[in-house]
C-alpha cells in the first residue's frame, strides 16, 4: 500500500513490481532457467575464485572489470567464432541492467523504442523507467518478423533504439540472419526523429537464449565490427545455467560501449560478480553441456504437444530455438495454468490470449510435466 | 569516442563517466575505504555462505532477499538502537542503486530533487539520469546545514526529493537530530510542485558514513517508525569494510520501499551478493571493529593539520563525523594533489576550490601521508 501523500510518479500509481510469481513448486518450469546445477568441479571453482578475492572486499571493484571482459570476449570467439576485443564488451547485473543502461544512454523523454510484438514483457519496463517512448509492431501470426511492416515502422517513427529478439520470448522465434540486416539497413538509413542530422537509430538484439539456436543460425555478434549502431544483449542467466550470478553482458561497437559507460553507476559489478563469473567462464563447457541435450528435449515436446488435441483441434507450437516451448491456443489458459499448478507443475502464462509457455527441465521434470498435462487435457 | 551518429542523448555529449581514477599506488586514501582487510574469519565465512549456494546458482534468487533484509533489521537494531520489521528495509548493488532506485520513483521530467551544497557528486548524475531536476541551497561556511535557507528553499521549490547527507561528503559534516527534524518538517507540510494535492516530499537521509559518528549522535532511521516521508540510504562499503562487495541498503516506510519495488529491475541483486552480505553481517562486529581506531585516527590527524599552515595561514579542517577529512585552502590543489600522487599517495581533489580530502587509512599509511604531506608544504 503506498500512501497518496508519498510523491510516486502519477504513472506508477497501480504498478505492480514486475515478476513471475515465485512459488515453492516441486517442478518449476516457468523462469527458462536451465535446470541443471553447476558441477562439484564448477563449485569447487567459483569457492577458489571467491576465496581469492576475499580478502580484497573492503576495497572497490575494477570499474572497469577488465578481465571479465576479456574472459567474455574469449567466449564469443568460441561460442560465436567472432574477434572482439575487450573494448567491444560490457557487464552488468543481469541483462535487465545492460538494457537499462542502453535505454539510459539511448532513450529518455522524446524518444521512441520499437519491438515487434508479441516479445519480452519487461521490454515495456525499461521503457517507462527511463521515460522512453514504446512501441510495437505485430509479428506474422507464425511469430516470425513481418519485414515490411518492421522497415515501414522503423522510417516512419526514426526511433532512437529499435529492439528485436532472438530467439524471441516467449515464442521461442529466431532472427534469421537476412531480417538482421534487413533492420540494420533500415536503420542506417533512418534519421532518428528529433535528434540533429545524421543521428541513426541503434538495433540492439537481445539474445539472452542464443546458446539453444541450431548450429546454422550464425549470432549478431558476428555483425558487429561492421555496424557501429549494432548492440547484442546476452547473458549467462539461461544456457550458461548461472541465473544465480546475475551476469548480462553487452557486446557492441566501442562508441555504444561508452556510451553505456556515462549513464552506469560507478562500481555497479562487485568483485564477487566478476570472480564468480570468471569462475563459470573458465568452465564453460561444463556450464553448456546440457544445452543439447535441451534442444533435444524441446524437439521432442513440441513433437508431444503437436500430436494432442484441444476440442478436436491440433494444439499449436511455435517453432522455438530457445530452452522454451510457446504452444495453445486454449479457451481459457488460466483454467490449465492453474490446473497444472495444482499438479505440483508450475509454467508461464504470458504473451498473447490463449498461449501459454513451458520451459525445458530435467528428463523427469518434463515426464512430471506430460502427465499433469495429459490428466488437465482430460479436463477441457 | 563516440560517433555523432549514435543516438546518444544529447545532454550526455561530452560527459564521462563518473568515478575517482583507479591507479595503482602505494597508498590510496581516495575513495574513503575502511583499509583493513576481512579477517581470517570472515572470509571462512564468506567462502562458506557462497559454497553453499552455489549449487543452486542455476536458480534466479529470491527477488525479495528476504532473508538478507531480516539481517539488515537485525543490524539496526543492534547499530541504532532501532526496531524496524524486514519489510522496511531494501538492499540493492551499492547506495548508488538503491538512490537510482529513489530517483526513478519519484523524481522524472517536471519534479526536482534538492540537495545541499557542497555535496556528494553523485547525486546530479542520479537526477541527470532519471532526468531528474537538481537543485542545491549553499551550506554554512563551516559545512554545516543552514536550516533558514534549506527551509525556505524546500517551501519555494516544492521538490519531491529533498537528498540530506548526514555525515556530508566531502567535508564530514554530521546534521544534527534538529536539522533532520527540521527538513522533515519543512517536507510534511509542503507541497510537491505539480503534483496532486496532499502530495508533499519524502526526504531521503544518505547515512553511507553514519557508523564513524560519535556515540551521542542518533541515526535518521530512529525517525522512520513516525515519518512515513523519510527514507535513509546506508551502505556497507565504508565502515562495514565492504567496498567489493557492493551492497547498499534502504531503511524506510513500508510504502516507500513499494515504490522502490516498482522499479527494481527483476532480481536485481544475486544470490552470490546476499550471501556475501549475510556472511559480513554475521561477523558485524568483526568488520567493524576498526571503526573506533579510525575515528581516532581522524581526531589526530584532524589536529595534526590543523597545527600546520600555508603561506602563514592555518591548515582548515572541516569537522568530521566520518572517516575522512576536508582540509584547506590552497592556492592551487592539483599542485597539492599532484606532488602527493608523484610521492605515492593519492587523496581527492574535491569540492569547493582549494580544498581537499583525504580518507583515514592505517597508520602507516597515515605516517606516509604525513610524511609526504610536510615534504609538499615545504614546496609551497
Amino acid at each position: 500500500m503506498i500512501p497518496s501523500s508519498l510523491p510516486l510518479r502519477a504513472d506508477l500509481r497501480g504498478e505492480e513490481p514486475y515478476g513471475a510469481p515465485q512459488l515453492d513448486v516441486p517442478v518449476c518450469l516457468n523462469v527458462n532457467e536451465n535446470p541443471y546445477a553447476p558441477s562439484p568441479e564448477v563449485i569447487d571453482a567459483i569457492v577458489q575464485h571467491v576465496h581469492d578475492i576475499s580478502g580484497t572486499l573492503n576495497r572497490y571493484p575494477d570499474r572497469e572489470h577488465i578481465e571479465l571482459r576479456k574472459a567474455l570476449s574469449r567466449y564469443l570467439a568460441q561460442e560465436s567464432h567472432v574477434d572482439l576485443p575487450a573494448e567491444c564488451l560490457w557487464a552488468a547485473n543481469g541483462s535487465n541492467e545492460i538494457m537499462l543502461q542502453l535505454f539510459q544512454a539511448f532513450g529518455g523523454p522524446g524518444t521512441t523504442a520499437l519491438g515487434f510484438a508479441p516479445t519480452y514483457s519487461m521490454y515495456p519496463e525499461y521503457a517507462r523507467d527511463t521515460f522512453t517512448g514504446w512501441q510495437t509492431v505485430e509479428r506474422n501470426d507464425d511469430f516470425t518478423l513481418n519485414r515490411e511492416r518492421a522497415v515501414k515502422a522503423i522510417e516512419d517513427i526514426g526511433p532512437s533504439i529499435v529492439l528485436a529478439t532472438s530467439p524471441n520470448n516467449p515464442t521461442g522465434t529466431p532472427l534469421s540472419m537476412e531480417d538482421t540486416l534487413e533492420l540494420l539497413a533500415a536503420c542506417e538509413r533512418t534519421q532518428v526523429a528529433g535528434a540533429a542530422s545524421g543521428v541513426h537509430p541503434i538495433l540492439v538484439v537481445d539474445e539472452a537464449y542464443i546458446e539453444f539456436r541450431s548450429a546454422d543460425v550464425p549470432s549478431a555478434t558476428t555483425l558487429i565490427a561492421e555496424h557501429p549502431h549494432l548492440a547484442v544483449s546476452r547473458t549467462m542467466s539461461k544456457a550458461f545455467a548461472y541465473a544465480g550470478a546475475r551476469l548480462g553482458y553487452l557486446a557492441a561497437s566501442q562508441g555504444i560501449i561508452d556510451a553505456v559507460r556515462i549513464v552506469r553507476m560507478p562500481y555497479h559489478l562487485s568483485a564477487v560478480t566478476q570472480a564468480v563469473a570468471l569462475a563459470a567462464l573458465e568452465h564453460a563447457d561444463e556450464q553448456l553441456a546440457q544445452v543439447a541435450h535441451l534442444r533435444q528435449t524441446r524437439e521432442e515436446t513440441k513433437q508431444w504437444l503437436e500430436s494432442l488435441q484441444v476440442h478436436g483441434n491440433p494444439i499449436r507450437v511455435a517453432d522455438s530455438q530457445s530452452n522454451f516451448l510457446f504452444f495453445g491456443t486454449f479457451p481459457d489458459r488460466e483454467f490449465v495454468f492453474n490446473e497444472l499448478l495444482k499438479r505440483g507443475v508450475l509454467i508461464r502464462d504470458v504473451g498473447p490470449t490463449g498461449w501459454l509457455r513451458v520451459c525445458m527441465g530435467t528428463d523427469e521434470e518434463m515426464e512430471r510435466f506430460r502427465d499433469a498435462f495429459r490428466e488437465v487435457l482430460a479436463l477441457l
